[in-house]
């Protein structure tokens, strides 16, 4: 399995992805699956991808020298709609060419990708790509997208992230979120590839890949955990004892439980 | 869908069920999933149930007068194991019954059950059983049971439970556990059933039914999220400044990504 995040902020975005692949516990392997697709001062867009590896990476290639009817291609698609659009298809190429094959060994035509940047001086835009080549763009409504182990990672997200999130505090999060992830998902593994793009730069200027030894998600791993255990100690325990406050009518120990009584002895 | 978690620990069993079902969006009902079966000072069981909501039902309702060939009952089970040995029987009752006609309006025979208790003498013991009839049991290495949509809920119990954890504490992860989960998925909400054994005992006397008025739960709400984000932006942000200190060589911002590069224009 794969886990990927995708946030758009008015700041810029986030895209965090990990390397798992599996086929099978006997057969894991270690996958990158971003790609950046990056022509300094004109346009950077992100790929991230989950889903049949081999779907995914034929995906990949054929974006970068796709050319639609109209000689429109990634690179010089006029906005992000259009690179989004053009992505689509070559999603659809691929379905047209491997989805039969596939389906005769009982596997789905199985890929869903994130996809976002900024082209020229329009504003930062992220899509969610699904395997029919349709797609969905984010709002500030809804700020992100996850494909893969989303739900481990999805509660602090929620949390913590709106539109308004500096992109620092959206890196840390989805580092938090990868976090949880990881400890409660063996599907899902490092190295991880952290990309942050600040809104007008069109260049790529933080990116890291984060392996065990990175000591700042070191750090988040222990002070993320220790922290929520002292704030988990911190709260108070439940009291069950009955209480004659009218206020405390709904304090725990009150109810009666759906019993199911013995059956009467015939 | 539903979400139910049961911790079995030294101290005793909790047990926490939400109550929502759908059968599609335009058809959602509160039904509760949690049931008692109880014979004070002999035993207390607790039944959770999720999947399709018929034949939990009657899983439910036949579990309550079934006897098998040797004559024994959830009422006279000599132990927790035979007690889940007698409830895998029920659900392979109802799957004679009604897997085959399910199965001709293409509905799958779904359900999943966690199923603790004390009978006697006896340590609590907590089981998951599968629509096959089949079951497991907790033990130290694996202290929890979830059913239903577990994903969101588990990093927490994964963090903060484990066999020396106190009831109370139990009792407190799992409704943290629940209050994640029913912030990302619409598909489980209150009210909710916590049940609070503790061993020995061999009598309900901690039960609540939970909701949204619920003092405890609502601080549980509010705080554990406002102290989240107190935690989180107490954690440093990532620095993506190259330092040449050797020792800091894992420090963001020093690596590439994996680039694809325009094609060369032939």
């Amino acid at each position: 399995m794969t886990y990927c995040v995708g946030m758009r902020l008015h700041a810029g975005l986030v895209f965090l992805s990990d390397s798992r692949t599996n086929a099978g516990v006997d057969h894991i392997g270690t996958f990158r699956k971003m790609s950046v697709y990056e022509q300094r001062d004109d346009r950077v867009m992100v790929l991230m991808t989950a889903g049949n590896l081999s779907i995914s990476q034929s995906v990949r290639e054929l974006l970068n020298t796709y050319t639609d009817a109209q000689g429109l291609s990634v690179w010089n698609a006029p906005n992000m709609y259009e690179a989004a659009r053009i992505l689509g298809e070559t999603v659809r190429l691929v379905n047209q060419r491997d989805a039969k094959a596939l389906s005769g060994f009982g596997i789905d035509f199985n890929v869903s990708l994130i996809f976002g940047g900024q082209i020229g001086n329009e504003r930062c835009r992220l899509f969610q790509i699904y395997a029919a080549g349709n797609f969905i763009e984010a709002h500030d409504e809804n700020t992100y997208f996850q494909i893969g182990e989303a739900k481990y990672g999805k509660p602090i997200i929620d949390r913590v992230v709106n539109p308004d999130t500096s992109l620092d505090d959206a890196a840390k999060c989805a580092l938090i979120s990868m976090d949880s992830t990881l400890r409660s998902n063996i599907s899902v593994g490092l190295p991880l590839d952290l990309l942050v793009y600040e809104t007008g730069s069109l260049k790529v200027d933080r990116f890291a890949i984060i392996d065990e030894k990175n000591p700042y998600f070191q750090m988040i791993r222990s002070s993320w955990g220790q922290q929520l255990k002292n704030v988990f100690e911190g709260i108070e325990a439940p009291d069950w004892e009955p209480h004659n406050d009218a206020s405390q009518t709904e304090t725990p120990g009150q109810h009666q439980p759906v019993r199911v009584t013995p059956p009467a002895i015939s």
